[in-house]
């Protein structure tokens, strides 16, 4: 250990400088947070906790197992991420180590199990299912809701190629919407395949890998343009409205269709129809070696889901999906939220994608130079707590606060916490008010917490062996009109005198009452 | 939104790049963690998870509130990081935002929460209490047991200058502990004053904040030196075993023995008699008005833990405590488990301090100007946790592995999902295997799985509409010799073979007979 324990570690050396930090000549520091990072409070947090144990348990329940990788990696167990340039920081946030090593930390939760697969293949149970949450942090530039550290949820399989290993994570993704409080019908996981998209492009004649990305450009832009517009990208070009011209992918106009029949495969009759939809892909995508065979894996995807119980009401094949078909080697899924939610303005919006996944059997190659099939979907915790409370469907109860004890006699202290004491020992939230003001103020601390009572002992009830109990709750009630004014105050009255006995059973009916 | 969204973000791109990195002349980039680093798997984060959750449940019915803020803070904004080298690494992680601002990650969760409440001070609900937990980091050198990223779980008191607001805080760790999984007994909190301290200072005649941190340094030995070693140091100096000479604190011979008298105020027939404490302490350091202060707050902190019913068997006043005396500004509080626990070689050790904290009412001030009372505790999650295991508490049972059924026909995958699916419906964890391998790796993975049961249906089960039911557990406690063989053979067969319909109920006999 140290020589110098009280004052042993740098971070108690830098405490210790904190505290006797001299203001420079220009004041003292800004009480500030980093740009795009966010302080959260107890009604957030109990929103993502909930979501993240429901998650949890249905990961659990499938067999996987928990996982939790340190917040750094050496950037080239990452990958490229440096440039010439003296601090990489496009994308992450690196620094170098005193070994002049340079680590960053972790954008995404599947780059460190790619990471700590390769490490510990040897031993690891295979196939090896494991689930991780946790916040990443992105180096970019942060707008509204759009933060430089944010909380995922991810499942993975490592080491198994079976589209049944594909069906379980979809199944475990659906079941995850669900637990986290999206009742069947708001929620839908969209499936697509990037080898279809890879048979559509040798259908289609596409040869460049810059044609094949203003296609997918353009096929992206589908809800915005719908197919008039995206016919007009995939030829020539498009003038929109401010009379821009975009130059179109060129392709024929037999080529076009081709294309744009894909994107459809999964629309108009074949909707909530899985087989309609692959036959219908058939048509467009069938005979190329490589679409055969994502048709292949796709009608194995359906019949497990078939079996693991999950209709095309929950996850359905959407040949429009093709955001992340880059990053994929197989099957691409997309949890979007059919829910209607309200912008800032007030404005319905459609929430969109709150998660997505796909089979990537390239990354733990990267270390071992073995080839390891791998699939995984990845929750947007903060983005699915934001989705949730935007559609009125907050898991959390309004923050409640504690029952609070007012201090009234300061030479009454020990009474005053021993009544907080004997509601705790019951299981109520309690505290004793421990500020230096007067009644008023602390009525008003109390009614800030949001607790549901107030216990007021002063002279009186001390010499009468009393104590007088607040409803908050129901004062919060009559004042927001919710209920009828009149009718409550009769059987609940706002505030009464009861024996000192029966304290805990009265705070426990108006505790009861509000929950 | 992303022009480009299927290939938007810095971190996608980053991906990508992942993805198609070309292994360098230098070949692959190896599968490691930076140092310090460490990856935790189901069974220790199941220990570290209940301990949050018991401990978070102690600090809501204490009425404290959650709050969770971001990894960074402005360098600034923590304290004196930047020296004039180009890049700060003294203790923290730090590296420079995009505006050339320096910040830096935490390295623990108190210097977050003065800047949260310096920056929202008027809005608070005053006085503030909150929790917290999460990791913290700091970039010291690591060593066993000894992390550059670890967990910690705070609660904290702002705005109140009151002992009971300590006494509250010092009853919350208790009651911690406990929840914790640390019976009654096997732990104390030890509290000491840090204007005690100075009133002794004073009264010993120490006049240089060097004597003072010489003093500070030789108590902090007593428990390895005793008091005679104590002594030497205080007076002219020590020679120690290999005649290697530390000079003392140069006190006069009367002005250590007071040091001494302070030290052992807490010893001896004081012993869990915190009034005791405070008579003996009050003849070493009464009568100085920093020392009488000192007083006055143990005392009503002895009052209020009385009122809380916390005795002296689980908080005592301990005035040998020097540990971050000289960052707290008044009441200071350890830890301390009294747990045997052996280390990795098997010798018994004190594990000593889990946990730490005080009144520190300086921080907040670094950026309102005004002195905020302030009084918290910090748990070292990750540090209690070992403890636990180091003393065979661990909370988290052995992780148990899913049920896991065997794909023994590939035609009949969809049977295995669903007989999967109906064990999950009913609770179970279970997993059909999706390797490649046969029937014996298959039973092998099921036991590195540490499954309660194999689920095995070849072609006679299906024939005879059966299943075969291998119960794992039983052969693990066979393995092991702690049951009797023979006698459990006859009401638990180590493997049976029943109805489809039974198959259920089967298993969770099995599970429940294991739990």
């Amino acid at each position: 250990m140290d020589d110098l324990p009280f004052l042993s570690s740098g971070a108690a050396r830098a405490k210790r400088d904190a505290m006797s930090d001299t203001p420079s000549a220009s004041g003292r520091p800004e009480a500030r947070s980093p740009r795009g990072f966010i302080d959260r409070r107890a009604r957030d947090l109990a929103a993502e906790r909930k979501i993240l144990t429901a998650v949890s348990e249905v990961y659990e329940r499938h067999g996987f197992e928990a996982l939790e990788t340190g917040a750094f990696e050496y950037a080239d167990a990452l990958g490229k991420f440096l440039p010439d340039a003296d601090r990489p920081n496009e994308g992450v946030f690196a620094l170098q180590d005193d070994d002049e090593q340079w680590m960053a930390l972790r954008y995404d939760l599947t780059a460190p199990l790619a990471r700590f697969a390769a490490q510990n293949w040897e031993s690891l149970p295979k196939p090896f299912r494991r689930y991780a949450y946790g916040p990443v942090w992105r180096n970019e530039k942060p707008g509204p809701g759009r933060y430089r550290e944010f909380v995922q949820c991810d499942a993975d399989t490592v080491g198994s190629a079976r589209p049944e290993a594909d069906a379980e994570i979809i199944a475990m993704a659906v079941a995850g919407l669900e637990a986290a409080g999206l009742p069947a019908g708001t929620a839908v996981l969209k499936i697509n395949n990037r080898k279809l998209l890879n048979g559509l492009m040798s259908a289609a004649g596409v040869a460049s890998e810059a044609q094949k990305l203003t296609v997918l450009r353009a096929v992206d832009k589908l809800d915005r343009l719908g197919p008039d517009g995206v016919r007009l990208l995939l030829g020539e070009g498009r003038k929109d409205e401010s009379g821009d011209f975009t130059k179109g992918a060129g392709l024929t106009a037999s080529a076009a269709e081709r294309v744009l029949a894909f994107t459809a495969a999964g629309a108009g009759a074949s909707v909530g129809d899985r087989a309609a939809t692959l036959n219908a892909l058939a048509d467009v995508v069938g005979g190329s070696a490589e679409g055969d065979e994502g048709l292949a894996e796709l009608a194995a995807i359906d019949a497990a889901l078939t079996s693991l119980g999950v209709g095309a009401d929950r996850a359905l094949f959407d040949p429009a999906v093709v955001r992340g078909l880059e990053y994929y080697t197989g099957a691409v899924f997309e949890a979007d939220l059919l829910l209607q939610t309200t912008d800032e303005k007030g404005q319905a919006v459609r929430f969109g994608s709150v998660g997505g996944g796909g089979r990537y059997d390239d990354l733990v190659a990267r270390f071992t130079g073995e080839r390891t099939p791998a699939v995984g979907f990845s929750f947007g915790v903060t983005r699915l707590a934001a989705a949730l409370r935007a559609a009125g469907r907050d898991l959390a109860a309004e923050a409640r606060g504690p029952v609070v004890v007012l201090v009234l006699e300061q030479s009454r202290m020990a009474d005053y916490l021993s009544v907080a004491g004997e509601l705790r020992a019951a299981g109520i939230a309690t505290e004793v008010y421990l500020g230096t003001s007067g009644m008023r103020p602390q009525m008003k601390y109390a009614d800030r917490r949001l607790s549901p009572a107030a216990v007021i002992i002063g002279g009186d009830e001390f010499a009468a062996g009393t104590v007088t109990i607040k409803d908050l709750d129901l004062g919060r009630e009559l004042a927001s009109g919710v209920t009828d004014n009149a009718a409550w105050r009769a059987e609940r009255p706002g505030q009464l005198t009861v024996a000192r006995g029966e304290l805990v059973a009265t705070i426990r009916k108006i505790v009861d009452a509000g929950r």
